[in-house]
């Protein structure tokens, strides 16, 4: 059943390589998927800059192939139109890039933008990410780190988190073996068309994991799409975007998995990186961002979910209270309402309500997201104010 | 040689177990060691609760044969009288202590005094501990912990820093023997009578410091004094009293190590911890004591003499600075400028003035503790200001 609403968003996902600004801004005006793949292939100029964009591929059409490609794998190509499509997640992370809070963002702006369209073979992406955690690291993976991603994934799947990775060799082989193995959910964020397996090496625990019905893989990339190093950068935003936290569990100096650990930092997420010897190189880069303060550091999986759980979770309490929230301020969790007072009635800066409430900085920035979405707060450059409306609503203490 | 004076500094060793307020107070108001002694010994009443807490030992008067027998192992009794008193050490710290700003110090608030007499066998302790780290660890040291201890020492000695430990197996050991090794300096701070060998094990290694020509053994206790639990904790304060900063580098739990980077806090020096692998429980204290912020990370010699550095070292500029200083303000040395002009005009407590030169606050509070020595600062309670003189006197920016 292709329709020519899939056959649209098929052709802006080839023609329009990766995240792109110009598209999400016409989206968000209200054209839709058909609309600007035919105004494309009309170059029309009501497409402004999309139009240099897409010159020299906008006849290039293969969506019907695409789509039957990835059918006939079992697979689908979901879009912000579709209930899997994880819209939570991507909100709050691209929401935040758009602060323009953090250096990395800056030095990437290109990428710090939502996917248009993702091409899916497995479960449901977001109930599968509606609590996850991403674990990454080198691809020269000793055997400390071996232990070490094993042990975190075990503790986290038991808890019912998926574990999210970019199935490269090391590190992320390790944490998707492990899930697997423990019977927990575990999404790979691939750089290359799910018709290919890149490494090759992986090919069956790939499919291994579309086979458990826990897991899914992703991509940016329609099939067909080889695997080149500017996709492995581009593709390392959305293993950090699709997760309430990235875990760095073994890392030297120039490891890739840093720059998805900059990636989470700068998409309003919780970095955090595991210590390792300091007797050989291989955990120096997770040492420097725990040192530089860029990081938080984290042990075990308790450490990991209790750094997420004050974001993640919802405890019984909690939710009971919601369940009888009677005002939007009353509704909200602990940390929330801790962020939500420390902002006063005064106009502050992320920064300073960080050393108030004593909150690490990437949590405090998740916060005020949320506040925000929530409509009880509103934000100025760098600056963030209560709703006047909500002040007034506020009951009396 | 036994003098009268010697005599008496031994007999108070001896009577005076261990640190001492009430003992410290009575020489601070000018009374000497002799007279202190003829007081004890004849029950005085001027000597006040001094009196009591020598009762059962006022007649035990063994300082001849005390004195001859460290004679025969080629040391000695030193005191503040002494010129190898390592007089600057011990005011920075139990300068710092008086100041309870630290937990630790207010729970083991009968330690964080002085020593009143040292018994040494080998070089001159001052000039030793000019430029000293202390380094500290588990008994039970690993692979892992004794490759990190050669590492760090290597690194240290070889740009001339003594190395203090507490002479005990493990990690301790490791120091002490890769730092003769490496030709370097090394102290080992005993908790029993120095013609005692505790643990028996070290014994060869004990006399191999003596005999080396760089190094020392340091004792609070007399000769014949016996290792009991009471004396190792409060040796531990003396062990971080004598340097600059303590690096743990490896402890588990309840390691007694954490004890001597908990009393390296408390009187004002640097606390540093070496991080390890998550896998094992060896570096636990060190991850957890890194994590809550009362110790520094570090991976490296280098990264302790970079901390250590910023207070311990002069460098030619600054030397050159210090003799051309034209007003006190002048001669400071950049960190302590820093402070200094952090504190501004108003009085400031220790923790917003870290916040303000990004200084950590063991740093900051060991610059004040300096500057207060130099009469730039004063300090009430736990709010420091600058000297009016001193303001006035500044230079026109």
């Amino acid at each position: 059943m292709i329709d020519d609403r899939m056959k649209a968003w098929a052709y802006l996902s080839r023609v329009v390589e990766g995240p792109n600004g110009n598209l999400q801004a016409l989206l968000k005006q209200g054209r839709d998927a058909e609309e600007i793949a035919l105004g494309i292939k009309r170059r029309e100029s009501w497409l402004g800059d999309l139009l240099k964009e897409t010159a020299s591929r906008a006849d290039w059409d293969t969506s019907e192939q695409d789509l039957k490609i990835i059918e006939n794998l079992g697979g689908r190509l979901i879009t912000p139109d579709d209930s899997d499509w994880p819209t939570e997640e991507f909100e709050h992370a691209f929401g935040f890039a758009a602060t323009g809070m953090s250096d990395h963002v800056r030095t990437y702006q290109d990428d710090a933008v939502a996917p248009h369209a993702l091409w899916v073979r497995g479960g449901n992406l977001r109930a599968l990410t509606a609590q996850a955690v991403t674990l990454v690291g080198t691809r020269a993976v000793s055997h400390y780190g071996t232990e070490v991603a094993s042990m975190f994934t075990d503790n986290l799947v038991a808890h019912q988190w998926t574990i999210v990775s970019g199935g490269a060799l090391g590190v992320d082989t390790v944490a998707h073996s492990a899930a697997l193995r423990a019977g927990g959910s575990t999404v790979v964020v691939a750089a290359c068309g799910l018709d290919r397996s890149y490494p090759a090496h992986n090919r069956q625990l790939f499919e291994d994991i579309v086979k458990s019905g826990k897991g899914a893989l992703v991509s940016e990339y329609p099939p067909r799409t080889t695997p080149q190093r500017h996709r492995f950068l581009t593709r390392n935003r959305l293993v950090a975007a699709l997760t309430k936290g990235t875990v760095v569990v073994e890392a030297a100096w120039r490891s890739g998995a840093l720059n998805t650990l900059s990636w989470a930092s700068g998409l309003g997420k919780v970095a955090m990186a595991v210590p390792g010897p300091v007797t050989t190189a291989g955990s120096l880069g997770c040492h420097e961002r725990i040192r530089s303060g860029s990081a938080e550091m984290v042990t075990s999986g308790d450490d990991v979910r209790s750094l997420l759980g004050a974001i993640g979770d919802i405890d019984m309490q909690e939710q009971y209270e919601l369940s009888f929230a009677e005002t939007p301020v009353q509704g909200l969790s602990r940390n929330e309402l801790r962020v939500f007072d420390a902002l006063g009635t005064r106009p502050q800066e992320a920064n300073q309500i960080a050393t108030d409430t004593g909150l690490p900085l990437p949590l405090v920035i998740h916060l005020l997201v949320d506040l925000h979405k929530k409509q009880l707060i509103s934000r100025d450059g760098t600056v963030w104010s209560r709703v006047r409306d909500v002040n007034s609503a506020l009951p009396e203490f």
